[in-house]
């Protein structure tokens, strides 16, 4: 088990002033309980003062006495005016994933520290991925649908010879957290793993291959690359035309990374399976064929951290909280350069 | 990862006598490519002759000369009549799960060695269930039915406000080896898991509790014990009563263990969740509420070997089959004491 949170480290001699910043709807879910006790034990904050608009006259005093910004879904951009408007402000600890819908390049310039939950945003995309991996190869859902259609005893071994997650080959794009942790999670099982990530340097323990032959090898190919412009539509027709008769596809990762038409052309045909937690548009039209292929599991990008998995994710933006009261260096600290090639 | 295959172990002085036994359509499926040539190579055995019938004249010469049976499922039972035509029979390697259907008492009244491979067929059944436990948490399957029904935006948090594989607490009933394995493969994530079995007395490290306990306390219930006359309907109207609202029941056990017309009546009151992949009869008949309820995921007896995963038992059993010609113990050997209390 990953230790995320840090329940000893609270005790400092100074809390920093902190405000929050986030959607008036986040803050109501996420500072509740412990996270609210914890919280007002670290900082010296107004727990029910939340700025969701910086320009918002109520928030003016905290925000120029603020060192710190709390922040979550639903954050405004942290603007140079923003800033202009914080003079002691020094860090932004982000109790969700991605800090670039607020972390501007005017917070770079000034030299914010930048702390984000990413970390613990991960495990459960990596957990769902997980699921789906196991589920894929024993045809789990494809098998509970023809129960239920045929209401009798299957041929299984005719119709599905290769069945099951002993010497399958599982393909990881983008060696990403969530990606290296899809990784870390498949050790205790007997499958090969491959890894393709054309930033990887570092040995992860599985074999780094190209994109291309990755999709030719894998039965089951998961996405977890950042939606970046040389990114966009990754997997296209021609790559999905190199995955094996059978194979699945897994995206938990950004609806962008894949042409959803060739998609839904190879889904439809029955070649492949696919499990798609996220699309583009992130809801697809009513008329979508996504809703309706049989061979596909699609579900409305819920594989982050959703009820209480966003304890775990303000827990762990909280220890980062009080890491910085500590003088301590963060533990989950974000620049702008390792930002430019991540999600 | 564990290792189940010693392929460095086959080299030995003799080539023990052994006959194959099993259903002729078993023995078609297990006995190729890399089982076949290692069968061969650590035993006398004739690989084209499968004793699916002991009465078989073809098979008597065989059998009168065999040391070893290297069974599988649809062995016939070895019955005193059988091991009166077997005078030099010292083991049963079986390459399945239970050996109760073909070790009779003769067997271990002539005292002979009986090996299983339940420990590779475990395998299979802790990953189902492992992947059915993260979707449970996750209510995959049910968001992703409704997301299909309603093609539109849900408003998960209002409809599902504890979703999420963070602190919730699963129950394992039966510390058999499935168990234990599923146990053990839980141990990466932040869950807290709960045991109850009468007969165990080790710390498998996570809390021991009494069975109603466990019912009242997880949000996943999952079954792995035996189907033993104590055992019959173990899960019935009063425990399902006890389960938390919106909890969900996994059995890859045995129908027998479950009072199927209590569940139906949770499940179709919307109250529970189940993973159901064995039922009582193995097939329920064409009009069984079963195939029907939407909160229910059933399965035809799948999460055991299929397909590919033959090939890790039938590796095992030749591991076994490779030690005993080198005269070395078993390493997953059954007495008849352990049997007793056990799948």
């Amino acid at each position: 088990m990953i230790n995320l949170t840090d329940f000893g480290g609270d005790v400092s001699e100074v809390r920093p002033k902190t405000l929050i910043a986030m959607g008036r709807d986040v803050a109501d879910r996420l500072l509740t309980g412990e996270v609210r006790d914890r919280l007002v034990r670290i900082a010296d904050v107004d727990p029910d003062l939340v700025a969701s608009d910086f320009a918002d006259p109520a928030v003016a005093g905290a925000l120029a006495a603020a060192e710190v910004l709390y922040t979550g879904w639903g954050c405004p951009p942290v603007t140079a005016e923003v800033l202009a408007g914080a003079p002691k402000l020094r860090a932004v600890v982000h109790a969700a994933g991605s800090v670039k819908n607020h972390v501007t390049e005017a917070c770079w310039e000034r030299g914010i520290l930048v702390s984000s939950a990413a970390a613990a945003n991960a495990e459960p995309v990596a957990e769902y991925t997980l699921a789906a991996i196991l589920f894929a190869n024993k045809r789990v859902l494809d098998i509970a649908r023809l129960y239920r259609e045929q209401r009798a005893g299957l041929d299984l071994e005719s119709r599905f010879p290769r069945l099951g997650n002993y010497r399958r080959t599982v393909g990881v794009v983008g060696a990403s957290r969530i990606g290296r942790r899809v990784i870390e999670l498949l050790r205790p099982f007997e499958l090969d793993v491959l890894v393709a990530d054309p930033y990887l340097t570092e040995d992860l323990g599985v074999p780094h291959v190209e994109l291309d032959e990755l999709f030719e090898r894998c039965d089951v190919v998961s996405l977890h690359a950042p939606a970046l412009p040389e990114t966009r539509h990754l997997v296209d027709a021609a790559r999905l035309a190199r995955m094996r008769d059978g194979a699945t596809l897994i995206n938990t990762a950004r609806g962008a990374l894949v042409d959803e038409d060739a998609l839904v052309a190879e889904l439809a045909s029955g070649r492949l399976y696919a499990v798609i937690d996220v699309t583009e548009p992130e809801v697809p039209p009513a008329d979508s064929p996504l809703y309706d292929l049989p061979n596909l599991l699609l579900t409305p990008h819920i594989a982050g951290s959703l009820g209480g998995e966003l304890d775990r994710i303000a827990l762990l933006a909280l220890d980062e909280l009080a890491r910085y009261a500590q003088g301590r260096p963060f533990a989950h600290g974000v620049t702008a350069e390792a930002l430019a090639i991540s999600a």
